[in-house]
């Protein structure tokens, strides 16, 4: 059984990342087969980057790489969920834990998560 | 701030959804910007079907409905997540509590996840 990466046109699977203690929803980002095949040889979380074109194993800029702890796949095989260890407790390029820090409140979404780290510190911007 | 509907030339935000209580994600589906609008209004989940190419509230016909507790955005306004009250335990059409029941072990995926319903006898199939 393998991801149905024949089933999208850019050949991209979903991936639903969550945190293995917090049980948290860190992010979702997409794998190549190449990506997806790096990951379960490394244990090291490696997805494609939609916006560089280019193979990206997650925290090389910020340290925050994510360790695999479980790979799951869904039944229909077109989603794939990493269950990882996140190094430095942020997976958000903006320095929170998880990229799901805004929440809908009556009629728009509020901040409401915790952050870790400075991106302009991190990353130099 | 609303979903990044434009981002996608199918015009469908995908969304993970994840089960309030025990946290575990549940499933993978989209939405048109008519399915997301209707979840806010209704706090029923509900998604766009790309197989049946339709709104689709889902658990209506297995009576598995899922009440919106939480409705989240990330970063980049191109993933939901919905924390949701599963009701009937089960989020999987397969009678599986979470589409995700599939993990990998060594070379190939095994299942490993509590089936809650037939589904034979659930669609009458």
């Amino acid at each position: 059984m393998e991801p149905a990466f024949e089933k999208f046109s850019d050949g991209l699977v979903p991936v639903v990342v969550q945190d293995f203690k917090s049980k948290d929803v860190l992010m979702m980002a997409y794998v190549s087969k190449e990506a997806y095949e790096k990951t379960v040889e490394t244990g090291l979380a490696t997805y494609w980057s939609r916006s560089r074109k280019e193979i990206w194993v997650k925290g090389l800029t910020s340290g925050n790489t994510q360790n695999i702890k479980e790979i799951r796949i869904d039944c229909d095989r077109d989603t794939l969920l990493y269950v990882v260890e996140q190094i430095g407790g942020a997976a958000c390029h903006e320095g929170y834990k998880s990229c799901f820090f805004r929440k809908l409140e009556e009629s728009d979404y509020v901040v409401e998560g915790e952050r870790v780290f400075d991106p302009k510190k991190v990353y130099n911007k």
